[in-house]
């Protein structure tokens, strides 16, 4: 498969999840799961007509979902996908959920996909391209002093005490009054977009960050553990994204302190 | 004024912020104010935009707006104007902030308005109506058992220490999987929705929850402070909103609890 075939491929599983989600938005009151779970319909429906695609399509790449687990293929190829990262975000009907779909080579994502299904926003990195959001280009903005950043992360209660100390340690040294909570994926689009400057989070899975990567290094940012290391596929799920790589050493600096 | 004109006003107000706002949305760059707060030209333009309208046409009411002041009117009547409520949200490229509308009678909400001009959504509540989404009825569920129920703030940091230790009684309380961050005013709209089963914030002003009132009351919900009081115009801006008034003596209790 060429690369354009691989992106053509993409396009076909957002469109694919994006009709097994939408008929849920909002519409999730049954879907109260007695075990608390947030885990919907939509979730498994659209993971499930995702897989479908890809036996028909690409039998030989493995496969590993969120739902669904990991199926090893025989191709170096694997596809990694969210069908719904942010389902809190979704169970509260706020339209900033998004579909991931990763495809890495080697263990390394060379294709990442951001689709809001509701809103039909698609960012797509490809390494050595542009990354894009509804086909036209996006870029990351500069950020020329870390005080001056906007800091975002889904909430602080998807830390540690460890975690959290550090992060506040961040939060300490960026500008208080643009920090924004919630978000998820969309966090990393909107950087990826040049509206946000830093996100920071723990304890992301593979494929909660696989198709972030392409987004955001497409658009001129940087992705990165809390140490400033690169990620790789058993990362322990302290990630870091900066839209202005410039800042990366003063980022590390400060979340290497509790506060 | 019959409250038929009145309703038709505050969507010609509406109308007005959003066309305002739109072409500021994502396109913030150069707006990155020296001195770091994020009250954007976009803030000033809607919020002047409604009031050409009102003192053009109902010039005998009181006027308060976050970002002019307040009018003081002869009519006994005031509109209550927040522009961008979540401005942190919309420099962050979130379409989920909103334009704040209310109108009080004698200091009593009796029609609020909550308008996403991005996404197009319109809340319209009226004292003794049921509220609607973009002229559909809508309304708050059920909330069973107070460990069942999704909450919502817009982030920690707005809360002082004592205020935070308060929330996270409540927050321990509640259904820790279905907790989000972020949100404004969309969290209420969403809470009218059925999405959502409880907000709870502090530091809030009244143009920062005057429109609420209608919004959440006319889908079944109620608004009050922490201790469970009336809200009121000099309320000190603890507020909170449930979905199912059922739950108010659970979520008062549980927040009286530190934690």
């Amino acid at each position: 498969m060429s690369i354009a075939d691989d992106i053509a491929l993409a396009h076909r599983l957002a469109d694919a999840a994006g009709a097994a989600i939408r008929p849920h938005f909002r519409a999730v009151d049954a879907e109260r799961k007695a075990d608390a779970s947030p885990v919907t319909d939509a979730d498994r429906g659209a993971e499930e007509a995702m897989r479908r695609i890809l036996a028909a399509e690409v039998p030989r790449d493995g496969i590993t979902g969120e739902e669904f687990g990991y199926e090893k293929g025989e191709s170096g190829r694997q596809w990694v996908l969210d069908p719904i990262d942010g389902t809190t975000a979704f169970l509260a009907g706020r339209p900033i959920f998004g579909i991931l779909i990763a495809l890495l080579h080697d263990g390394w994502p060379v294709l990442g996909m951001i689709d809001q299904p509701i809103l039909k926003e698609r960012w797509l990195g490809v390494t050595g391209q542009a990354t894009t959001l509804n086909g036209q280009p996006v870029t990351t903005r500069a950020c020329r002093e870390l005080a001056d950043a906007a800091l975002a992360t889904t909430g602080p209660h998807y830390f540690d005490d460890h975690d959290g100390a550090h992060f506040m340690g961040l939060a300490a040294k960026t500008d208080h009054k643009r920090m924004v909570m919630g978000g998820d994926c969309y966090n990393y689009a909107m950087l990826a977009t040049g509206q946000i400057d830093v996100v920071c989070e723990a304890n992301l899975k593979l494929h909660d960050w696989a198709a972030l990567v392409p987004v955001v290094e497409g658009a001129g940012g940087t992705m990165c553990d809390w140490n400033g290391d690169p990620l790789h596929i058993d990362s322990d799920g302290h990630v870091l994204a900066l839209g202005d790589p410039a800042r990366l050493e003063d980022v590390v600096e400060a979340l290497a302190c509790h506060h």
